[in-house]
């Protein structure tokens, strides 16, 4: 974050249908690889942020539910749940197996057939990861990766994309220790890389178009590194002031 | 959200250090306009993302402090608050005058004077205002503005920057009605527009290299609009189910 760098969001079209046991890496790259003008391509430091829903496809993470009950999920998602941390009417916020504190368990039925429901990954760091290994072993790239899906926020109407998973990109850069711009020691300054990369792709990844995949474009390689999102951002119950 | 454009995230280098009473807006039109390589320019349907904290700057929302207590700002953060959320040894999580919850009531001295504390504008909202008008008036486009600030959030570690005020720019992105991919009815689609373009700038604007303007370029013209975020996004303490 030292140097005056233009980052690109890149959407990322032709992305066919995914099913369980796809190889959705391969789809990824062929997708991002496939003549287009302006053409897209694959580049070293390029960051895929690729949604949720695709990826509980590939791993087959669908449940048949009763299409002609909007509530069929419900039982669903206290299974997916190791808590329930508020509710309110249909609205349940829990805490997921995966640690996750959200709504419905991330269980979703939109841009699904009516008779199934898609549960998070067991593991979207995995899955990122798999995601990163195939592309830097087919294409010769070291890319990062981040699994998206959308929250809500306690006290902010509307939903933000945010990382469930990641891989080769830092989760947080740790600006502490270093100066700010007029030579005090910065304290506070541990900035979610992860979910902002999330959310800057959602705004080319969008809900009602399809696209599955954006690129962010022209990161700095020093944000390349080590982690997870469920070692270094899943805050810990123990220091948590709201669960 | 519909078509496949790319966005681009500029930096906006140049900006001097602001006084109060300064003309941040002709300041920020003189920063985007500046000869550069590449140039940048203001563009219609532009958004322009600006640090909170320059906005403070030049509306005087500075506070002197004790430069050898680390925690002079500290009595500030109970008289910028209406109630405090929840409380362990040294943070404080308020409900600020403003309506925002977060830490140190969005108080903060990192990059200013060991012996000044930044409070938060008084309307973020109005501020982004004056500054869209300010664009449009001197420049004859079409804006929009989007003043942004560091938060952290419950569940997550990290912080993101999200959007204290805004103009010229749809707060919430209303998709409730569309058709997604497969033809469903979208039922939970509102997405935070603000703060997924505040945390895309954040990416370029970073904490220690100074740079408080970013430009998000190439969105869709259909995104602007009118709101605030005061209105639109601030969950009213009747629909919190964490305060």
């Amino acid at each position: 974050m030292s140097d005056l760098r233009r980052l690109e969001i890149i959407p990322v079209p032709g992305l066919p249908e995914i099913k369980p046991g796809d190889d959705l890496a391969g789809m990824i790259i062929d997708a991002c690889t496939a003549p287009a003008d302006p053409p897209i391509g694959l580049q070293e430091h390029d960051v895929l942020v690729v949604s949720q829903k695709v990826v509980s496809k590939a791993e087959n993470k669908l449940v048949k539910v009763d299409p002609t009950d909007p509530n069929a999920h419900k039982p669903l998602v206290l299974e997916e749940s190791v808590r329930v941390v508020r509710r309110r009417g249909e609205l349940i916020i829990s805490e997921t197996k995966h640690g996750f504190v959200c709504a419905s368990a991330g269980i979703d039925r939109s841009n699904m057939a009516p008779d199934i429901a898609a549960l998070l990954p067991d593991d979207s760091d995995r899955s990122a990861r798999r995601i990163r290994d195939a592309v830097a072993g087919r294409q010769g790239v070291n890319v990062g990766i981040v699994v998206a899906d959308t929250f809500g926020r306690p006290w902010r109407r509307g939903l933000t994309d945010i990382a469930l998973g990641c891989a080769g990109v830092l989760p947080i850069l740790d600006l502490r220790g270093t100066d700010d711009a007029v030579g005090r020691e910065l304290h506070v300054t541990e900035v979610c890389l992860v979910d902002e990369l999330a959310g800057a792709a959602e705004l080319v990844r969008g809900k009602s178009n399809g696209i599955a995949v954006a690129i962010i474009r022209g990161v700095d390689p020093a944000w390349f590194g080590p982690g997870s999102v469920r070692e270094d951002i899943i805050r810990d119950p123990s220091e948590d002031l709201f669960r």
